[in-house]
């Protein structure tokens, strides 16, 4: 006999409404004979869906309720990353307090998974990684978070960065993290020997920051996809943003298409308005898992957003072309499934035998939810309420 | 003596803390001796903006508290046009009412001025326009509406669209409308001699929608630029998306801009994330007026969005590549000051001799307010709150 907790009357994905039931934390079928007492939560008819997947953020390095940060920044790449290098430091950004802030903000607003690059460089050595870990372990209840060793400043350029990132995946990192094999590191084969190596390692999956625009970017695409194979590592690569597929001809998109269904390796997201970006659902039809993240919000990179992935996916959506009701339905996978999908999370979804992570909204379709997100009335993880009316119920981890 | 009102601890876009005094609907410098009864608001130090100008939307035939319209219509113009069409009636989008929805709605996220295509075609005659107008009278003291007669069908290939459009000038609409005279009226030279005679008999500016790609766009634009040489038109003709300056070559779109600011020609843009856009620093560097507009919000042609102007700031922002604050605040004029300036729209702005039209939000600076779009504390038109907390105070004028 374990406790049950009925959530009555909602309409999963839009749905004629239902009963969800939820036992230990997942959904189940009923089953009066096992089931004590019952508590019964009132669902008002509203929307349930799985509960959203940032796929990619940087927790360690937003601004939330610091005071507003001007931004006069260059514009290149490199004059964004010494930028953040440099205000890291200049601001005091904790890591620890700032992630704990993210994690309550984003949670309010239904995000019950999180996969977060950490930066790791030879000025704050693995400073950030120790404190998103210390954000994973007092929300653990809450959210599950995978953290990503990240060398943000350049790898092979700054010496001392692949011991860094040794340590940042002995300290309890999940996943190897890499950028820009030519545009930052200047050596595509190099950078992206050593990660696959690090991978090999540490038996950990690859996340790699891909920027690289058009044809280099492609190549660098080929190369990730040769050492993904040979490696055996197929379904344990996600390539983040892959810009480049937003810009090489048809042709040349559709054979690298295949090729990454081919090896089941991820795409990336963010939908960018001002960028070449994934087409997603000519990639989700070749068979290619592509999930969507926020890449934020607030920070010196992009002073944007609040991290909301429902609004993601709208953007997603929006920078898609999307208006038809099942490409807005394509729209809010990269958020849900598909974002469970490529980031390896097991028992994701509202059927039976899945973890109980939800999140009702009142729209009267999925459509209408990605196209005006509505206020989250409720958030679920793993059975219990963690949020109510776009506020996370529980107080914000001390530093 | 006439009253007075002092708007007490506001920062003007973002500036240090100060009162503002408004008299007879306007912004007024301090002075004592004129003053009458004097009415205090408290402004809690909020940020000041004026109020936020919609450039471009369809008030006629959004879907805003209908039952969701499930878009299943196929990717090409024609087929939206077509399916815009038959869904007015079959839907029954009463154009009285779903105007006032609009307008209220989009009243409490801070719009004060409004322009809108009303739709006129062979079908529906001038009933949109009318209904429009009914609105528009029924709200004169809170929102200022420009209305646009609008082929959105076809002006020439559609026979008695002509003599529609000048009865709704007769009717009361502001602006001859105008569309593809390529794509749709596969008659370019007709279409705009068409509605630059249609201009200069009633007197009218114009506002055209030119979605047309590319080459044949800014040969459209060249046309357009050449009738409103020839008529004396400058300052007197809007081209609204114009997607075609955000994909010709940079010196095909250079000596383009130099000819529209020479010719006062300003252009609209929504930002579109999915589409080629206009570069909106690029154009004000080159003199040329460019503003914003929603063109939503929810509607059979696109799902998205609520009509917010902030928002729509911030995609704007995001779609031209924005994270500096000074390119964010240029985000911003689009919807408040060069909107204003595109529009033909008289005393506006925050300073003394201005319609006291302003808008109030919990952000520290103009950056951040398009950065992460807060609630609208409150929203003032002509002196009068008509909003606050997102929520326009009038009821909804009866249909």
């Amino acid at each position: 006999m374990t406790a049950t907790i009925i959530l009555r009357n909602v309409r999963p994905l839009g749905g004629v409404p239902t009963d969800l039931v939820i036992r230990d934390g997942r959904f189940a079928p009923p089953d009066p004979e096992r089931d004590g007492a019952i508590e019964s939560i009132d669902g008002q008819g509203l929307l349930a869906i799985p509960g959203l997947v940032e796929a990619h953020t940087h927790l360690d390095k937003n601004l939330i309720g610091m005071p507003w940060y001007r931004n006069e920044i260059g514009p290149r790449r490199i004059d964004r990353i010494e930028a953040d290098r440099r205000e890291k430091q200049r601001l005091g950004i904790d890591p620890r307090r700032q992630s704990a802030r993210q994690v309550m903000q984003t949670l309010g607003l239904g995000t019950t998974v999180i996969r977060s690059h950490v930066d790791v460089d030879t000025e704050i050595g693995t400073a950030n990684v120790a404190g998103v870990l210390a954000t994973r372990e007092a929300m653990r209840e809450s959210v599950d978070i995978q953290i990503v060793a990240f060398p943000q400043s350049g790898m092979l350029i700054r010496p001392g960065t692949v011991a860094l990132m040794e340590e940042a995946l002995r300290m309890g990192a999940d996943i190897v993290g890499g950028i820009d094999p030519a545009g930052i590191d200047r050596d595509p084969r190099a950078h992206l020997d050593t990660i696959f190596g690090l991978a090999e390692r540490f038996g950990k999956p690859i996340d790699i920051h891909l920027h690289e625009p058009g044809e280099l970017g492609a190549f660098c695409l080929e190369l990730i996809i040769e050492r993904t194979r040979a490696l055996g590592m197929e379904g344990r690569v996600l390539v983040s943003h892959a810009y480049c597929l937003g810009t090489i001809e048809p042709a040349a998109h559709d054979a690298l298409a295949a090729a990454l269904a081919d090896s089941r390796i991820g795409v990336m997201t963010a939908g960018p308005p001002g960028r070449p970006a994934p087409a997603v659902k000519r990639l989700t039809e070749a068979g290619v898992t592509i999930c969507g993240g926020s890449d934020g919000p607030r920070g010196t990179w992009e002073p944007y957003g609040t991290g909301d992935m429902l609004m993601r996916a709208m953007m997603i959506g929006q920078r898609n072309g999307f208006t038809r009701d099942d490409d807005l339905a394509l729209a809010l996978e990269t958020c849900t499934t598909f974002g469970a999908r490529a980031l390896g999370v097991d028992r994701y979804g509202l059927a039976p035998g899945c973890d109980a992570d939800l999140v009702l909204v009142d729209a009267e379709t999925v459509a209408e939810a990605v196209a005006a997100p509505p206020v989250r009335r409720l958030v679920m993880k793993r059975g219990r309420i963690v949020a109510r009316d776009g506020i996370a119920l529980q107080t914000v981890p001390a530093a």
